[in-house]
């Protein structure tokens, strides 16, 4: 039965999502993901989060690195483009916000780039580019063997050389949490790799961490993914059951795209479940609506939950 | 400049808005929102709501009804859809609630009728019809002239009729808020009507409830509106504007349409401007995410600002 | 089985539409609408249009006339402002076509109104207010009862003083096709009326076309919709459904909307089927793509299919 | 000014187009793109294919392959998902099409996978496995160095082993097109070589096929760019320009994807300019449509034109 939401001065957001419960549609559907996320995360689960969008410049950045400091994930997949932002924070630089529209032309001329209306200067990433290249020749000269490392190892070692206790990658390291990046030539750190490369070899194995996400899916009692966006990062997290033989026992989608055009980002979950990415008796859900509402929301929730 | 969102537990949804400041996109545009709202609500103007969308069947009736019995709102402009699952549930009955997919064959079959997850039985809908043919006899008897009455005036008829305080219509005959509804016809209202005049003669006139809703817009010293999905509630209130000297001074839209298609749902609050619908210093904001999510966030913060 | 279309040049719109049958998602659904439109429109089958979204603005006037004049529309139920935009149109105003990001502000002040990136000028408006009271004039002082009229009727009278063979609403007036607006004051024709009733008294009746829709859905022996863009069009069409045995044979949605907010715009043509607006073995496709590109291929493929 | 579209029997696509090029919204763009395309490759321009989303399980497997094959593209940058489709198809397997609903548990019973209404058998997986096992264990035993390969040479030494003229890979090894994968770990390939590398060492290098796209982008004197549902393609052929002092000159983007999110797949090709990798007086144009029914009439146009 359908329970009419009521709301009142000073309700605490988990308390709307549980008031939310009888509702249908966007509000039910993020009902139910406060209570299969609880579940997940104070359980035995293992849980994989897969973040893709703009979400560090929107803003989430401590909130993703808070969930990893309180221990909720345990492996993250996220495109480059997040990891390049999470390390403009942690270097002193911050995104800036402005109106929609701005003339793009101009923007250019003064050095700045646009991200909807999230702004960022020439000089991050400049600053960035001095900096990863130090990485890059400190990761080079350590090399004690003459094979290509896996790309999360790069990633670990990036993290332990952030001094900026709000860095995800930072959290990712002081949690051992691995961070996955399949694509992550395509962002700022490939084009990086390739000024480097000019006169140097940071040679990164594309293939190499299959083993150690299959490994830690493989093991799993059971499993959860929180899939923020879509791409890479979802079917990346959701693949590894293809080869395991059991699906995700939990998932929460929080995605704006839609099934129609049979894209993957879109995907419904039971499309994967056809694979057999998702369980059969799996828990899940998928909330149609902008991530950067859904996901403090549903943090809010999950930590006022735990505390109890 | 971007301020990353901190959550913890138990933090109140309006404090979640209040962080969310600092935020871009759709937590940015939801935490602007709210302070359009309580600047709106709380001054010296004149709020039109537009309510487009499955709002009641989604569990969105109470706060509705809420918001009216506090004088949040002065006129409401809404689907003959949302009035008659507002009558239905004033009836006694309930919309259920189920999984997405079900066969809808069967469930016509079964005498069920489908509204994405949420379903209504036509025992419901057969309730209605006589009580609503009961209401229209009895305004057809109590006509002491020979035109044809507003459809604001039959509204407020029937909301007089109704025993259900959490009933929107009624809360709006209590609080003598006008309810517009100008495709009344294109709702199971107008089915009933056509019924009723098989044999009888229920006159209602499309164009007298103009001066009405014109009037007040002309009166208002500042102008707000609160529009929920798009649609004839949308335009309806906007286009007022178009025969006054002034455009609306606040205006906050919730919805999942896009603007690339040159619908109306989907257009944006600035080409509002364009037309003069929407003021040139006005405060707006468009929130792109699902109604049944944003509208009980936004109405929890607002009744606490407004208790302060 | 996917069977993969090829294409070479000079192929014709509807060879593309036959190749395009073995393909999946929006290209399969296109094809699929084609051959749907074609047994609806070749049959005995009365075929109900429902037209909302801006597409006169958007140049699709020609295609709705055309299709209205060859005789492949018996019912034709359309929003306001494609009336309106038709009549500017028949009055020899242009809109014109501009870059998307324009100066709101800039434009009123210039006189212009824009949707998306068409723009229109006071002067249009200005000139179809001149017209229009001429003709609720007429109308007035032709009453030979005192009753209100219903609105096909009015827009019948519009029509038939309308002096382009271009013109919509005077191709349908031609051809006999019956005009539904319900929600005819959600429009400028709705500001005229009020400017009108300021001295006057033009009574037109918001019921009385239910029985004039509801006759022609009872007395089909079979029954299709296209439906362009959801809105009041598209649930006034297929609403006639429920007070019939019987439900549409052939149904046709061109849309961008989606199903999971639970709006009926959005709403799945198989959920039309739970309440039986839709009949059990009805042939339906919802093509989820821009309606200005889908409707003029489905004509064009249609035109060649008849003249076979 | 907008000039309405006329249809008539047996209209040309590019004629369709020609005619929409007067009309706004989805048929304008969707016409201007047919200009800038073969503005593009009519041209001395280096021409960037980003190919993301289900487009070979879509049916669209011929269309690439023959803007291959007669030299209308010089780049292709593509999701792994699209090459592991391709080779399906080329080792005798079919992509089945059936209703969108079906039991997804009952179909991982029976063995078969769903891309929303695309089926695909496990026995075509398994096949695929079996072959490119074959094809990395030739790969491994040619090495004649111990450094890791790129991933486009990897893809090349498969497109040579293909033999079916209609395959995008053949194809591409035969006119010499470059294909980019940037994260192909992320596809049923990624969980082929960590099968393969169990007992094996196939190693892939991550970075060094930044060289050879940047160098193609350096030494273009015009470039243009035809992405096809965002994603990694997306980025990767657009950031190539951020390292170069040019930006694409063309740009053709066929999306469902919205910008308000913030996410790079929805993002504005004016975005994209403020960020260097759109030249200023690039000619660009985004059609919001489903790519499986606008690309095909794009190359239907194309290569009517070309013809000339």
């Amino acid at each position: 039965m359908i329970e009419h939401i009521d709301v009142e001065e000073g309700i605490w957001v988990d308390e709307l999502l549980r008031r939310g419960k009888g509702c249908a549609f966007g509000l039910g559907r993020l009902s139910q993901a406060a209570d299969i996320l609880y579940e997940m995360v104070s359980g035995d689960t293992t849980v994989f989060m897969g973040l893709a969008g703009a979400m560090v410049p929107a803003g989430m950045r401590n909130i993703i690195t808070e969930l990893i400091r309180r221990g909720c994930i345990d492996v993250l997949v996220m495109t480059g483009a997040n990891i390049v932002h999470d390390l403009i924070e942690a270097l002193g630089y911050h995104h800036l916000k402005g109106p929609y529209l701005k003339d793009d032309i101009e923007l250019r001329k003064r050095g700045i780039s646009r991200i909807y209306n999230v702004y960022i200067s020439d000089e991050a990433f400049e600053s960035l580019e001095k900096w990863i290249l130090t990485i890059y020749e400190e990761i080079v000269s350590s090399y004690t063997h003459n094979f290509a490392i896996p790309i999360s190892e790069l990633l670990s070692y990036i993290g332990s050389k952030i001094d900026d206790k709000n860095s995800i990658m930072r959290a990712a390291y002081d949690m051992k949490v691995p961070v996955f990046c399949p694509a992550i030539q395509d962002s700022i750190l490939g084009l990086h790799a390739w000024l480097f490369n000019q006169t140097k070899r940071l040679s990164v194995d594309v293939f190499s961490d299959m083993r150690k996400i299959i490994d830690i899916a493989y093991q799993a009692e059971s499993s959860g993914a929180i899939i923020i966006g879509g791409g890479v990062p979802k079917n990346f997290i959701l693949q590894t059951m293809l080869v395991t033989p059991k699906g995700f026992d939990y998932v929460i989608q929080l995605t704006m795209d839609r099934p129609e055009t049979g894209g993957l980002s879109g995907a419904t979950l039971e499309e994967a479940q056809s694979w057999g990415k998702v369980s059969e008796n799996a828990k899940t859900v998928t909330v149609y609506s902008d991530a950067t509402i859904t996901l403090p929301i549903l943090v809010a929730s999950l930590f006022t939950r735990l505390k109890r």
